[in-house]
């Protein structure tokens, strides 16, 4: 059994997304589809390369990962699909790879990518706006019942990829941003743990608010807190306990977030 | 691996679906299950029978297609499982296979309708109010998990239909009608796109306001214009963009849309 | 094919149930997952454990149900895995078993609990604050893969209880209360329906408002009636048809529910 996996933005009101389901099963009877999330806000790209970093390695070897998350559907972006160490991303090429295609090459993991241009591998019938369906689905159905993903279509070398910010060292610590806000309204960054050598003697900093240390879990903290975390990701996050750090801090993706070693910092 | 899909009011706030699930599983576990909507309005079977002719056949041959929409739950409405081209329906006698079915006798496929009235394909215990647990999932896992379609109850030929209205021809065009609107409130119509000859040379119109021309994508217009495209089924939709055409409109089920040849329309 | 169903708190927006998910195929990729519900209250234990009682036992022999409903996560409330009849419970050990464990004790079945405490059957790195996929997606994982229970860590005798109140005698009847409000606003109560002798002799007492006999569906009703009937699960129910029974009888979790015998009330 193969798994596939689902994001989108189509929000879970219809019935779209059981559609590339019936697609797939048909082309691929031997495969578990698992919905990552189909709350994508509408069109925001970079949300979607985010969580896809997200999950995408917690996946086995050879899961296929559909993200129809597609700005550009219609028009001339390419469909593609890419096998990025031993997964597999099939879906549209505006940039969504984005930050697992930069942690394999930093890595020196597997990557390549095909542009997925072979009609028969797709539905008989194209529409103009439901590509996840009549080409991506079918695609990763492909994929899953055992078609090489080079008959796919034509190697391209030069995918779309988003511009991400990258922490950089200020005086006594770093700088980071908010990568993604989730449903809950914490705030996600790009500070790996790894760059954090003391959580207790850590002062986040954002928005003109200062939070001291790190907490281990929202266990020790009280309602209305904003506390400041290592996340599920390995990333420094900032929360509200039961309330929205995005609305107590004003913050929005791009927003900074600074930590400070507090020797440092006196 | 055969599969089943799931298409009810329920919503996705309990576990009702869950357990239908469990039932389904217990009786046939090399079967996938698929969600294809948990949010028809309540009790709409109208709205149930549009949405399932519009995935039913994108399915692999064999898949079973359960609709709990069933506002005569209880009552005398008979359960049935039905046969149409390579699919079944499993649900109550009510309506809802009526697009599918009248389809099918248009193209000469084959159809079987069949009473479930054997108890032994049933759970021990029937509630009076939850037979999508109790009958129509276990209905459903026998026929995944190969029982014969004509073992479960005695063959009818009356199924229950309900009156879907047939666009008409008008001077120098059509006149179709709304027959759903979708969740993001795209007004979806009984007019297919073989019933247009040229989308360029088109003019739609609905409730006193007109478009000129039908585009290809989303991607042609601006946020809030009012656009007529083929949509995803290949019918004529009526759209606002990154709106609700339905309230631009003030259009329900029912409303008409006019579509006129442009060189007639002069 | 082994089920695992999954029911938490975590609402549907957002990645962590597809990372569950993940985790749980990467292990055992012969696996159907389920969704219960994602929508138990934030925290509310009780509601799982009453949720969990009512779809338990419509699984498959062997089908393992985790529920991460945690206020306690990354505290030292201990994670377990239980047998309890032919069903697998995984999770942590904080009373959500109660319901389903002190059926199967007063029946006598199978019944055995394990603190899940050996780390090879972890993720290899263990965030403090998502224990659902670190820890119980990949116990599930193990033992849908065929990993005994009791490799799993040490047999328990003592797990956490909640103190679920029981019905009680009263002169004339029997005095019961709201277990749970569903999302409708349904009164789910502790009254099971073999401590009812009459349906149709019946009064129902709840808040000061009256309820003369049971109905079999809410075929039989109006708009706005509040009645009351034997929900799916073979409980009394108090429900406002086509509303909220909670709003209408201004009812909470505890609410107290009286069912008078007619003849016995006058």
């Amino acid at each position: 059994m193969k798994t596939v996996s689902l994001t989108t933005d189509f929000g879970t009101g219809d019935f779209e997304i059981g559609s590339m389901c019936g697609v797939i099963l048909n082309i691929a009877p031997e495969t578990n589809i698992v919905d990552l999330t189909h709350e994508i806000p509408p069109q925001d790209v970079i949300d979607a390369a985010v969580v896809l970093s997200r999950h995408f390695f917690y996946f086995s070897p050879g899961s296929i990962h559909i993200v129809v998350v597609d700005p550009g559907v219609g028009t001339s972006r390419n469909p593609i699909a890419a096998l990025i160490k031993d997964q597999f991303y099939v879906g549209p090429d505006n940039g969504i790879i984005t930050l697992v295609y930069q942690r394999a090459i930093k890595n020196g993991w597997p990557v390549k990518i095909i542009h997925t241009n072979k009609p028969e591998f797709w539905l008989p019938n194209i529409s103009n706006i439901f590509h996840g369906r009549d080409i991506f689905a079918a695609v990763a159905g492909h994929l899953s019942s055992g078609v090489a993903l080079e008959s796919l279509g034509e190697e391209i070398h030069d995918p779309v990829l988003l511009d991400f910010p990258e922490p950089v060292m200020i005086p006594g610590g770093i700088r980071g941003s908010v990568m993604r806000i989730d449903h809950f309204g914490n705030l996600e960054s790009n500070i790996d743990q790894a760059l954090i050598k003391d959580p207790r003697r850590t002062l986040v900093k954002c928005n003109g608010q200062e939070i001291n240390g790190l907490v281990d879990t929202f266990g020790n903290a009280k309602d209305g807190d904003l506390v400041s975390m290592i996340d599920s990701s390995g990333q420094l996050s900032i929360c509200t306990v039961n309330g929205s750090a995005a609305m107590s801090l004003d913050a929005k993706v791009g927003t900074k977030i600074e930590v400070i070693e507090i020797d440092s910092a006196k």
